[in-house]
């Protein structure tokens, strides 16, 4: 996608030297545009924990590519037992996000095999790290084509008015290594010339919409105003949204969705409005182990000064932390919740567009 | 309540000089307990608007003090007429806030009464501004009673295991002039000794959850912890919320209930969950003449900049505001949403303990 008009993805091997690989520092946007060298497995499990880097996809890709690293860290004598560990210790750095394990046991799979000496084993990690960051893009442009059929039968329906549709956190490029998941759809609509304006919901406490959603959306000239978290029932009430599409960080066999928290707020304010709700992913967010999201997910907690710290720009331009509650004020902050089948209109992935339960997903995944 | 060990009360006249009102002013909290003199019509003007005071009960009792300075501004020619104009510019100031018109009328009724002198309309002003302010107080002590019942009743169940009670927005003593509506219960509770445990929204855009609800249960000892707007649903799935109590802007005739945008979606997640929702007001909240609350109720619609901009404390304890999105995005901030009576447990005023419909209403209000 773009950023000032030049084309990114959100992670690459770096030119002239594919030894390191180069990120976006998403915790430094909106307000600057700086990219990072990742040079050890260290360094990738930090970026992942710090979320330098976040969203399924992209976690999955760097995964991938701190696997590689890893690949090349492990020495000619214990190569496999070196590259497990390493695979354990960056799969324990986010618990809901199922695209980390499965990339990191993709790469697993791939690697650990008899018979192959070190230097081979190196270079079957890099092809794999690219295979998966490439599939991770190509899965995100299908997953548009298929959510633009949706957007086009609501944009005949309302006659060339604005389509409105409302997203919580960041399931876009960023979180990707390119288009997105829930606005890849948004932008193949885009593309396509449909009139649309995107609701974009600020996604407390880390703020992933205003200084994500809000600035992709801005890079590519999609028309889009942010909103509060809680803004989302009071317009669904009014009429004022058509469609809401979010990403996922783990799908179960039965189509519950891991998502951001919050999430399962607006699709039960959706439901009560009868405002479609989708949930656009790649495969590999699926979890078929697993038959009760709500109760089988493991949820992440994550630090309480996430939610008692703010940051931004001062008028002045610097960036800077605030403390928005009393000194001695304790908090907590889950960072995903469920949202039950029962309340997702449909689930697309690059796979097509189905219903959220057990039948439909054996259907297309067997 | 309390305020590092000492009684405030949110609004009263000036010890010394009866011509000026003074308030805390909240804007500042939790970082400073500042207080300020309102000098006339304009300064009150400004507090309402501003939110140096807001809440339902505050407001009204601001807006009766209003009316009061108005008196004295007023002159012996047309007393009336200038009088009722007061009361349209103060009005004016929030929509949605029905104690705002509610005091005024109030107020325009006692005072504007033919064959009354200036001084004798000044000294009426002032009694019923009073009075105004002491029965808010009143009507929530009353309220914290009706609702001490009902966490009882919890508590009974739950064998002296903590109870948890979820609120949004504030509508604690500082939302009034003393006690609070949905938090009157919760301290009536404390007192009581009552093992409990508030769950405390932050309130996006203006955060009144974090830096006022947090200061106030902090102040008055009572165990809490701060989460973000987008935490209620997955708290309520994993059965860690035995009951929501809120306050309200403006109730209908029926039961529907204009509170701080996104107490519709804590009331969905509580109807999804079987977790109990309530809605603590004084009787000056009804708006009899509504009959439709999600249609009817005018929505205050907000500057984009509180979406925008947060406030809060820097390490080096500055007061500091900071720009969370990028320049050029754009926002929309609606400050209430309704919840609809068919998603309120009960309704709780200085009156007692009701459903949320027509008949109930009716039945105690005539």
């Amino acid at each position: 996608m773009l950023v000032n008009g030049k084309h990114y993805r959100t992670i690459w091997l770096k030119e002239g030297n594919d030894s390191i690989v180069s990120i976006i520092d998403q915790t430094k946007l909106p307000h600057l545009f700086e990219i990072i060298d990742l040079k050890s497995v260290e360094d990738v499990r930090k970026a992942i924990k710090d979320m330098w880097v976040r969203g399924a996809g992209l976690i999955g890709a760097t995964a991938g590519y701190g696997m590689y690293l890893a690949a090349l860290e492990a020495d000619g004598g214990d190569f496999d037992a070196q590259f497990i560990k390493s695979g354990e210790i960056l799969t324990a750095t986010r618990p809901t996000a199922k695209n980390l394990s499965w990339a990191v046991e993709r790469m697993i799979k791939k690697v650990c095999v008899a018979g192959i000496c070190a230097d081979e084993k190196r270079k079957i990690a890099k092809e794999e790290a690219q295979a998966i960051a490439d599939e991770d893009a190509e899965f995100c442009r299908r997953i548009g084509e298929n959510g633009l059929e949706i957007i086009k039968r609501i944009a005949e329906k309302k006659n060339g008015e604005v389509v409105n549709i409302l997203t919580h956190c960041n399931a876009g490029w960023l979180a990707f290594t390119d288009y997105g998941s829930a606005l890849s759809p948004v932008y193949a609509a885009k593309n396509a010339g449909i009139n649309l304006h995107v609701w974009v919901d600020e996604t407390r406490p880390r703020n992933q919409g205003a200084s994500l959603t809000a600035w992709e959306l801005g890079q590519q000239g999609v028309s889009h105003h942010l909103i509060a978290d809680n803004s989302g029932g009071h317009l669904m009430q009014h009429g004022l949204v058509d469609m809401a599409i979010v990403g996922a960080d783990r799908v179960s066999a039965n189509g519950d969705a891991a998502n951001k928290i919050g999430t399962y707020l607006k699709a039960l304010a959706a439901k009560d409005n009868n405002v479609p709700f989708y949930v656009a992913f790649p495969s590999s967010t699926f979890d078929f182990e697993i038959f009760d999201g709500v109760k089988e997910i493991p949820i992440e907690e994550r630090g309480a000064e996430e939610v008692r710290i703010m940051s931004g720009k001062t008028a002045d331009g610097t960036i800077c932390e605030v403390q928005i509650c009393p000194d001695s004020t304790p908090a907590k902050n889950w960072g995903f919740d469920v949202t039950p089948a029962r309340l997702i209109t449909k689930l697309i992935t690059e796979r097509g567009v189905f219903g959220a339960n057990r039948e439909a997903i054996f259907n297309l995944y067997g």
